[in-house]
C-alpha cells in the first residue's frame, strides 16, 4: 500500500514512530496488565506518565519554575473565553491584533467579558495578505494583556517576531506552532495550544501561564473555566482527558529524540521552503501572502486556472496526498505541514505540483 | 502474566476485545492509511464515525427523534454549569437532590447560577445510609429543572426508581449508569454522562436533550457551554475530541453486539449481587448502604477489622485485583463494577475475599 500523506489542518498527520508505540502500548501499558485508558487519573502509573509529560515540555520549551503548565478540555475555543475571564482582573480593556478568522474568533468571545482594543489587523493590497506591524502600538497600563495568534492556519500567515508590549502580558495562541520554533517563554504572559496540530490529537490543550497573571474571577465563570482550580489539582481538579494527555507525551517524547524544537525549526523552514520556491517561480501557482509573512505550518495557493481544482485534488488523493482542500471560508489549496509530516511527503507534493503544471499549462 | 481486574472508579476497566479492536485499528482505519486520530473531525470518515456513534446510542437507549445527542468535552463538571446555563430561562429557581457527594458538587456549581432548592437529602441511619424518597417532593413551576444524580459512585447509592416531577424537566447524572439499563427517555429532559465509566475513556461527554429544554443563555456564557451552538454545529462546532468520540463508538458496538441495554442490566444485576451476598452474609465484612438504595455498579464496603485494609488491599493486588481502594473521602473499600468489568473479575473478587476472611477471622 502506498504512504498516505495527510495535509489536513488539524488533526493532522502524526509520526508513524509515534502513532506505532500508541498502538504497541494500548492494551497493557509497560507490563502493568492494563491500557492508559483504564487507569485513573489518580494512580500512581498515571501520575508519572502526567508528570513526565510536564517535565519534558518544560525542558523542550526552556519553560521556567514560575510559569504553570496545564493540560485542560474544550480545546483552543475554551480559551478564548478563559484568557479574558482570567486575566482581566480589575481591568475592562484588552488589546487585540486581528490577523485573521482564529484571531477573530478570540476577540468575538473576548468582547462577552472585556472591551476588546483591536490595535493592528491584516490587510489586502493587491491580492496579497499583508500582516499589520505589531510593535510601536499604543499598548498602554490600561490593557490587562495584548492578545495575538501567532499562526493562522486558515490565511497561511505568521508573525516571525515577537511585539514589544512593555509591562502588558503578552497573550499567544499557539496552536499551530508550538515546538515549531525556541520560545524565549519570559516574553510571554500567557501560551496555550490545543494538541490536535503539532502535540497528538484532539482533546487536550496546553496552557503556560506566568503565576502572576492569573486573576480573581467574577462569580458566574464555571469551575472549569477557572486556571486557579486547575492549577491548585495538578489538572485533575475533575478527570482529564488522560489519553489525550499521555499521547501528548509521546509526541515530546518523540520531538526530544529528533533533536528538540531548534531541530523542529529547521525542518519546518525546510519543508515550507520547497514549497513557496515552487509557488514563486510557477506561474501556475500563486501565494496570496506576502513573502515576510508566510507560514512555516500552514501553505493556502491557488491555482492560475481555478476551474483545474477539482482535478488537482483528485489526481492528488490518488497519488496519496490528501487533505489539501483549502479552508472553505477562503477556498483554493492549502497544505499543511506540522511536525508530523515528513520531508518525503512534502517533496512528493512538490513533485506532484511541477507535473500537474507540466500537463496542464 | 495473570489477568488485571480493575475496580476502579473510572476511568475505568474496558472489555478486552474493544480495547483490542482499538489496538487494531490504531495505525491504519479501514485500510484508509490513516489513524482515527488523524483525520479531520470534517473529513467523510470521520463524519462516517460519528453519525455511525449517534445513530447506536439513540438505537440502543430508543432516544426518540426530538433529543438531541451531543458529545462535549469538558467533562461531567462542565455540565454542572451548563445544566443551570442552559436551562434555566427565564426562572430563578431549580430543584436539586443531595443524594452524595456528585450532586452536592452539581448543586454548588449551580448555586453561582440559580437559586437552588435542595427537596431531599441523603440520611444516615445507625451508620447506614439512605436515599430519600424522591417522589411527592415539592416542585413548582417555579422550578426550571429537577436535577438528581442516578448513581453516587462514591457512596454507591443508586436510585432504582424515576420520580414524578410533572411538567417540571428532570435531570440526571448518568455518568455512572449509562447503558446500565434501559431508560424511558421521554420522562428525562435531559441526561449526561462522561465517557470513563461505561462509555470508553476520558475526554467526552453525552449530552441527551430535550429539544424545548434548552433556553437562551446569559451573555456571559462562554460559547463552548451552550447547548444551542452544540446542537447547530452537530458538535463540531470547534474541534471535538475525535478519538474518544471514536472509542465510544467502538463501545456502544460491543454493547449492542452483547445483546444491548436489557442484556447489560441483566449483568450488572448478577455482578454485584454476587457481592453484596457476601457482605450480608459474612460477619467479615459490612456494606454502609441500605439495601434498597445500593448501586448496581459501585460496592463500597468495609472490614469488620479496619486495621487489616492494608494487607486486603496488597494480598488483593498481588492477586491482580486493583483499584479496591475506597474514594479518599469515605475511605473503606470500593468495588466498581461497569459494563467492562467481566463477571470472572467479580468472581475472582469474591473468592479472594471470603479466602481472606477465613484466614483473617
Amino acid at each position: 500500500m502506498q504512504n498516505i500523506y495527510n495535509f489536513s489542518a488539524g488533526p493532522a498527520m502524526l509520526p508513524k514512530v509515534v502513532l506505532q508505540q500508541a498502538q504497541e502500548e494500548l492494551c497493557d501499558w509497560h507490563g502493568t496488565g492494563m491500557s492508559v485508558m483504564e487507569m485513573s487519573h489518580r494512580d500512581k502509573d498515571f501520575t508519572a506518565i502526567r508528570e513526565k509529560t510536564e517535565h519534558t515540555l518544560r525542558e523542550l520549551l526552556a519553560i521556567p519554575k514560575h510559569y504553570h503548565v496545564l493540560f485542560l478540555s474544550g480545546g483552543a475555543t475554551s480559551q478564548f473565553a478563559m484568557v479574558p475571564m482570567n486575566l482581566l482582573g480589575n481591568k475592562k480593556k484588552a488589546a487585540y491584533i486581528h490577523s485573521g478568522q482564529w484571531s477573530k474568533k478570540a476577540m468575538e468571545e473576548a468582547a462577552r467579558y472585556a472591551a476588546v482594543d483591536v490595535l493592528a489587523q491584516v490587510e489586502q493590497r493587491n491580492g496579497i495578505h499583508h500582516l499589520p506591524n505589531i510593535n510601536d502600538l499604543p499598548v498602554t497600563d490600561e490593557h490587562a494583556y495584548f492578545y495575538y495568534t501567532d499562526n493562522e492556519t486558515i490565511s497561511g500567515m505568521q508573525f516571525h517576531y515577537l511585539p514589544q508590549t512593555g509591562n502588558v502580558p503578552l497573550v499567544s495562541d499557539m496552536t499551530s506552532s508550538i515546538l515549531s520554533k525556541p520560545l524565549d517563554i519570559e516574553r510571554y504572559g500567557l501560551i496555550y495550544a490545543s494538541a490536535q496540530k503539532n502535540l497528538g490529537h484532539a482533546g487536550v490543550t496546553v496552557v503556560i501561564v506566568r503565576d502572576d497573571c492569573v486573576k480573581p474571577v467574577q462569580e458566574y465563570t464555571p469551575t472549569m473555566f477557572r486556571y486557579q482550580i486547575h492549577i491548585d489539582n495538578q489538572s485533575c481538579y475533575n478527570t482529564p482527558p488522560t489519553y489525550a494527555w499521555y499521547f501528548l507525551g509521546l509526541m515530546l517524547d518523540w520531538v526530544k529524540q529528533q533533536g528538540g524544537v531548534s531541530v523542529m525549526q529547521q525542518q519546518c523552514q525546510q519543508k515550507t521552503k520547497r514549497l513557496y520556491e515552487l509557488l514563486d517561480n510557477h506561474d501556475f501557482y500563486q501565494s496570496p501572502i506576502a513573502p515576510a509573512d508566510r507560514s512555516h505550518l500552514n501553505v493556502p495557493f491557488t491555482l492560475a486556472k481555478p476551474v483545474l481544482e477539482g482535478a488537482f485534488l483528485e489526481q492528488a488523493k490518488q497519488a496519496g496526498l490528501v487533505g489539501l482542500t483549502g479552508h472553505r471560508s477562503v477556498g483554493g489549496m492549502r497544505a499543511s505541514i506540522y511536525l508530523g509530516m515528513p520531508e518525503a511527503g512534502v517533496k512528493k507534493l512538490v513533485e506532484f505540483m511541477q507535473n500537474f503544471a507540466e500537463k496542464n499549462k
